[in-house]
């Protein structure tokens, strides 16, 4: 079964250690985005993955696509060109000190591609399972058409469509991102959000401080099924995150799908090491878990064990491979040296 | 509005990680001392701060200066000369395994700097609000009579002074502390100072184990109020730790301003990335409170809030900003990343 | 007091900060092994250790020779010559991802060096305490001759006997380890081991999942005494470890020595930063206690501080001393910075 | 003396050591410009510098007003604001192998500034000097304009002025450079550029294979003889580089000063360990060469030594001192340890 | 067109900087070896690349593959397996300090590999070049089953072969290696070698003292035309490297194809970086010049520029690609900086 | 034969790479000292080498006696005590910019330790052959005074005495150096010193510009006999360095014995990696020399080939074993990598 992902792929920046900005004198360079993420998760699950984008030619790009390769991700229907690759920075918090990102992305080569350029003919062929976030649609209005035509050509092609919401303030408002996103959702079979994703990126709402560290999964079944109702989704999922500091999160997951309800197990991660691509990471599970087990309770709970192990690891990408994952659905998370 | 701090830049070379020195084959360079800390605060938040010391003109006393010019700190009125700069190690602990200081500190450029080197009414030209802390007079006789004259000055320029009690049992005893200490209190309006440094520096005591892990907050208040009644302080205030281990305290503190108690919020700082400097980032934090602020109560907020931040970064100087201390003193300790 | 220890010292490659092995582009470069390990440590004690084995003369294991003189070890009895110096790599896990140790061990100078090469009189000239543990015969027919050689040597001369049970299931079957562990235990006077030790290679067996995170100490002294009985060891001890994660264990011990049972302090080590070599810093303390107080209680209570400050550490070795060991044993867990 | 220079500051990534770009797992981190190399330099010959440009207020665009504060320069003066500060990488090169550049630096916050934000009669209050480089203009239509402003002002208030011409063929063609360029040349007193720079800025040509390694004097001379008599230049001077590898090039520089020729002693820089600014370090030891030493012989050749010495440095600003370059004038090329 | 290389690829651990073993707390992390390093180099070409071998199933192979991944080589064919993955170590020397490399590679999974587990009708599918070296038969007497039966197989399928001969003293004695490779030249179509392996592998023998840093090129024409005379090879190369310190070496390279010897340009290498890997960049850069030039001066051209910009850059992969190598072929050495 | 050496063993800080101080933040640690460097030396050519010295009992006096356990050599007999260990700091200079040393050395252990606490006819047991250099009897008039006792008990007990003038400047005069050393010259076997010590420790005198970079041998040959006649020295060496660069200097010795002159072999050492040591490596070569080799011509060629290795390796200690001098005494210099 071949995946594909449709985003951006950027440079990430992130200061050594605890650094912040203003000490650092080294970078830690890494690659990510939504959706590259999401390819490599499945790469590493032994999944044909393939990510689609498009990538500038120079050294900078060219390292971009090596670190997919090096993990497996078939790169060989990323459009080259453009000038720049999108960039983020990363200051890494600890304790009640929250990480902070700086992002550096406008006029990459993603953002300023033109849809003619992609012939989702070609970029789909073989495909059988489509995912974007909603990160791609809000890089720019040709982005946006991009994502449509990506959609409209999956349906066609009878490919299964996940679509992360993935709200993001700075690269457009809420009134922007309803705009787009909600006329997309009648092409999506799974969507991916927590309560600020689906307020922003559709409208919906959901009470409560999230800033509280707490949550209310009562709300969280509500919401899921209010989703699946209003657009036909076959399934919707969130990840359920208590922020109880950047350095302790509690984690969990919930899916609906067919109209029931599954809550995952529950982890508390403490340290994070690096949460930026916690989400993807989850997007990656469920889609992994959705197409290898037969029951969506096992599915969540691949998608929260996954992105629980995946915070513990620096980088966007998730290293981790089967066998960890199901160690820790199968209950042990206890730690002991694996010798 | 112009604050002056007087006291020592250190060399400060710490291992890397967790490192023991036995281990280290580099050392991490970060320059500090309690008043240059404090310097650097002010000027992370925006404030005209000056620092006053003497630093050698080799590199090594250039690498120091240049540190705080990078932080925006006034350093056009330091005298420059003397032998060496003075030097701290620090082994950062963790869990039960205490940080361990190895001082280098004696015979330093300020530490040998005769009285007569410091013109203090040039040097406080302008400045409205001066701070020490009790480690400057405790490096040398010398350096006490500076400290002296400085406090007077201020006092005959009309100066605002703080003072941090701050007491180094390896610098001098406490019948030394004592005896040079008390006849400065007269000349201060602010005074800083926990349990321990009160009863070493000024001869109060505070009953209780320090290493217990728990405090108890009216005998802080006692203290405090009896401290201001007997010196005449415009206010007192403490920070209040819980020494839990190494890797998570708890943190708050405490002030009486004109008669009234202030607690303020209380934080777990779990990890504790870096420690040192801690104190210094919250007299910093309590000067600009009572500088900024009609509330008292904000301004122990205000610095409590800014020094639990400064634990969480590495290095003595603390480089938040005042949009996060307020972000923090307005409740979001959810660290959740800012994007 | 000269004590001895017998073994196999390894190069140790370790991946940086939190880093998985994909991710390494250079390892942290340390030694250790074992027996190695409880040498190391009763040289940071002040003790005359000397270590046995037999090294490689390449630079590798020269290396691996000064890492111990270092520290003060007498390496003159170690022989030198073999093909290689084993290996083992580590991926220091966190939160609920294990670390992870993949062996490279085989055809090492110690596994393939044959017993007629070690003279055990002239090894053991002077030593009045010798410790090995299970992993020495583990690793070859010869090894594990070689070590029969140096146990039935020590009984002759009168020595002391040390054993540390350590299965480890890479290198042999626990039929194996019962087959040549059992027939040894007459040499012994002290064994330590826990109850999965206990269990592979002396065949006991204690209920429980040791995986839960939770202990059950009476079961615990039930084990000690019945070994103490069947094999006449003068004492038998355990560290017990509670794995809550890979960043949090429970930490404590437990001793029966002439019959009688003693329990140590409790800890909670979070984080740990380094847990390898946990098991040897206990043995070592656990020697050191047992040949320096008169009360076994003192005994226990040093191994478990000894070994919980080692798990505060990078690397195999313990680089705590005395005086360490000694403060948290004397109730002081605050860990306020040593200035 | 006040001294100002105009341009912009970027964000240098670059690989450590001899990696290049696909290996680089981390990035040096430095800050640099033209204009902004030039301020640093003449603020370490104790001069007062000052540096005029756009940054913006984020993290990273402090980082850099601080890596100018750190180092003495004036940035009171710097505007604040805009989306983004302009980049490059740099990969070093090594022997045959040439260093690398990327640019990133569309779209910063210096390019997309607008003239009217500027107001020369205040940020060149006081100026007595100042300086600029070709790439400034070559930014965008509205830097060209900002130049020009620049330099009419600097001529109606009296200020001398200094122009590096510095043609940057990925910023603009030659022939974009030469509409803009020629009109600047009559409020310039200083021109500095090499045989490039003048055929590609100015239209001037000197014969010869530039990649050969070998130069031509009396070429330079006529074409700093032409340049000046065409122009009204005060003086023109240029650096000579022998580009023999990568990690070895010859050393010197020409001046035409009131219509006489001054050639530099010559270096054999080797092993170079960044070139990147060594030109900008010549402008700057010209600038202080011209502005305190009467014998233009000397300013040349303090020009030339100092930049010599820069590319024995890594990052674009040049850290050596009056003393260093002195003694390099002076004849000690021996590298002696200095004790 | 489709080439594919046979042989080991390793861990390699390097000391940082100019470090010797005995100070190292870390190693360099890379992969490396003869037939990888071409697969590599052939890759970064544009070429479609395979790598044959064995490499183990666990984070250390798997890190290995991912290399070759990284940089564009199909790793498809990889068998997987085995027990370890060989390693070796390298100290890189400084002028007359030579690199020091220590083999830790016995008992490797393609050294412990059975012939019948390739099967090369499969492994050569679509295969039109095949590329072994010397060291591939040294590692085992089924690895040198496994290389004849990969060349006999190449021969029937018309697949054209090169062989590095590379003589390995540590891994056998020159009897060995010439009762093993003459039968095999039988199916090669390149030879590739020095003097010494000339001698070593084939019983061929050149006058001269290698270590002297001066080349006799007529000597070496005769070498390689009685090569091919004797062998019927349609051509025989070697590089020319005059070792004049570990830092500086001459290199150049000669070919005899089709009868015609065809002589280099010579490079001065100096510093050199990295001089691992140096004859494997030879190879392939023979090989890509071999199967897209006309005119064989091109070929041997392109293969010393390739190799001599190799040892300018880290590790075993040559990360140069075509235009850097056009550009020395075509005579621009003087490493002037490429913005 | 067991050596002794006194003196001054220091921490050394150095700046990684290329950097300069202002630009460091980390320093790479290193420990060394002239006396201390020689017993390093000694060790790891297999001798049994003893150090004699007073270093403070904290961690960091602890870390520069396991340096010296680390490489073998006997620190039994060190004196534990004081306030501080000497520090020095280096920034290591390239092409014609030179390495800068700032020593922050006075008020150490060894320069306040008293006559009284050494006991030199236990400290000297059994040794045959000891050397000191002139920076001893520079720290202080307490540690000129242990250099004679030193001496004089050597010489009591028939042992052979070597002394390296090694003046500096910033310890004493030339006055105070003459007043000091003259008179100790009659304890001395064989006094090692190039022509700018003999001038100023002992008043000698050679015409030349050392600066220049050339040398006259016939010179040297001269002051040598000269040295000799006038002391009694039974030798007197020196090595021969000339300064092109930072980078590159050429080395060799000289060495008058019995009075008959031998020239070793010239090396161009280029690049230098670490000068510093390199004349203690040349010392310890010398010993090892004399007392090993029949042939004067050996001990003085194995000198300038051990110092001229040294220089390739970074930190105070020579690293190399006996093989790799003999391998470059015999001629081989190719620096061709050693699998």
């Amino acid at each position: 079964m071949k995946y594909a992902t449709l985003g951006e792929l950027m440079l990430r920046l992130s200061t050594p250690g605890n650094q912040v900005y203003v000490q650092a004198t080294s970078f830690d360079v890494n690659y990510g985005g939504g959706e590259a993420n999401v390819a490599v998760s499945l790469a590493n699950y032994g999944c044909d993955a393939c990510f689609l984008s498009k990538i500038p030619t120079n050294d900078i790009g060219q390292s971009a696509v090596n670190s997919l390769r090096q993990y497996g991700v078939d790169t060989s229907r990323i459009l080259r060109g453009g000038d720049r690759l999108g960039i983020y920075f990363l200051q890494t918090g600890a304790s009640m000190r929250a990480s902070k990102v700086i992002y550096d992305r406008a006029h990459s080569a993603i953002a300023e591609a033109k849809p003619e350029e992609f012939d989702f003919d070609e970029l789909l062929e073989g495909v059988e399972w489509l995912h974007i976030s909603g990160i791609t649609p809000a890089l720019s209005a040709n982005a946006a058409e991009v994502t449509k035509l990506a959609l409209m050509k999956a349906k066609e092609k009878g490919i299964t469509t996940s679509f992360d919401l993935n709200f993001r303030s700075k690269l457009w408002t809420k009134e922007q991102a309803q705009a787009c996103m909600v006329p997309l959702m009648k092409y999506v079979d799974y969507a991916i959000g927590n309560e600020e994703d689906a307020q922003n990126c559709l409208g919906f709402h959901l009470e409560g401080d999230v800033t509280s560290g707490k949550l209310d999964v009562e709300k969280y079944e509500a919401m899921l099924k209010a989703l699946c109702k209003q657009y036909g989704f076959k399934g919707a999922a969130t990840s359920l995150r208590e922020s109880k500091s950047a350095s302790w999160n509690g984690w969990a997951g919930a899916l609906v799908k067919d109209g029931q309800f599954y809550l995952s197990k529950h982890y508390e991660i403490n340290p994070i090491v690096d949460r930026v691509g916690g989400g993807d990471s989850f997007s990656a599970g469920l889609i992994y878990g959705l197409t290898h087990y037969e029951d969506p309770s096992d599915a969540i709970n691949f998608a929260v064990a996954a992105s629980a192990l995946k915070q513990t690891i620096p980088g966007d990408y998730n290293h981790v491979g089967l066998k960890e994952v199901e160690v820790l659905m199968g209950g042990d998370a206890s730690g002991r040296v694996q010798r």
